[in-house]
């Protein structure tokens, strides 16, 4: 069976957990606490060097890391993913996994992370916040654009691109990102959570 | 023919000349000054919403952004990636060009910018230094400990994980990063330099 190796606060651990709901696949799901770096403890860094989760493990024994690696993986041949011909959608699915991670993660999820979790405000935090709500803005205002013609991400279909993004940006908020000026992006929220098995963030 | 919208500076524009180049497929490179803003002008937010290069432009005339998801797309049938029934090595090259956008670019491939591109230190960009410093060493050491044991990242064979990596491992130098205590990514670096048909960054 999968295991899935997790902390019930990540949106990086949700995106799996829904992936894994909607396509009914049973797994054995392991609590990490990130705070106490019980991901960072030399039996966690053999099974991932970058010392993160979520990680997936295979029924093989091997592992599996990154969030969007492990939601391509398990959606391939699903219809959460363009079929391997489709080469240009899948392209396009792609772009926006690595959009989620570079410009959307580091700054509306690493702000929420910080309130959340009670970070200590140390001066770079401080200082860090206002880009970090500038550049989380500029994304949002992204799949605003892209959202204003589309139901879903890539192709009209709901998928793993819709997943990925909407792990952190349903919570956003809690990052003190009001999405009040995106009425595309809370329409396409709505459309998310009406999916059928969705699950809420909180479940493990 | 393919367009490539780029920057003669970026690593990540360098992967996909890298990638063409040992193709050996013909395109057409556009050169852009990012730090004269000209990716976010009304016309090339129109090619790309979010402003960046590198941005291909197929013969279609539709565009592909995200430098990981144009080597994934270029690379589809070739020696560079493998197969697409190979979902499990596949899913390792995926997770690499993760690692390499998250862990990776934003620490070494920033202030490599920051201080070749001559930017003014903003009293962010003073304290957010040691921070990137530490997390680029945390990658170069993750990579150094997957390549004690492997010539190449993915499956020991050279391919587009080894090339998203080697475009800003390579220049780490120009950022202040001494690659002195990764001995195992100094002898992949002269691996893949050796290459067939390897072109050096500054090549347009």
């Amino acid at each position: 069976m999968l295991r899935l190796h997790d902390n019930l606060t990540s949106g990086n651990g949700y995106k799996v957990r829904l992936l894994l709901a909607q396509l009914g696949r049973p797994y054995q799901r392991i609590e990490y606490d990130i705070d106490k770096r019980e991901t960072r403890t030399p039996a966690f860094l053999a099974k991932n060097p970058n010392g993160r989760i979520p990680l997936l493990e295979l029924e093989d024994g091997s592992f599996l890391p990154e969030s969007n690696a492990i939601l391509w993986y398990l959606a391939e041949g699903s219809p959460f993913l363009p079929p391997a011909g489709d080469h240009r959608r899948r392209a396009d699915v792609m772009q926006w996994l690595f959009f989620e991670q570079y410009n959307h993660e580091p700054n509306i999820a690493t702000v929420r992370y910080w309130i959340t979790h009670r970070v200590p405000v140390t001066p770079l935090i401080e200082l860090s916040i206002p880009a970090k709500r500038a550049n989380g803005h500029a994304a949002l205002a992204v799949m605003e654009g892209h959202l204003a013609t589309r139901t879903f991400f890539v192709g009209e279909r709901y998928g793993i691109a819709d997943i990925a993004l909407y792990a952190y940006t349903h919570v956003a908020g809690e990052g003190g990102f009001d999405l009040g000026p995106y009425p595309n992006v809370r329409a396409w929220i709505d459309r998310v959570a009406a999916q059928p098995r969705c699950i809420p963030i909180t479940q493990g």
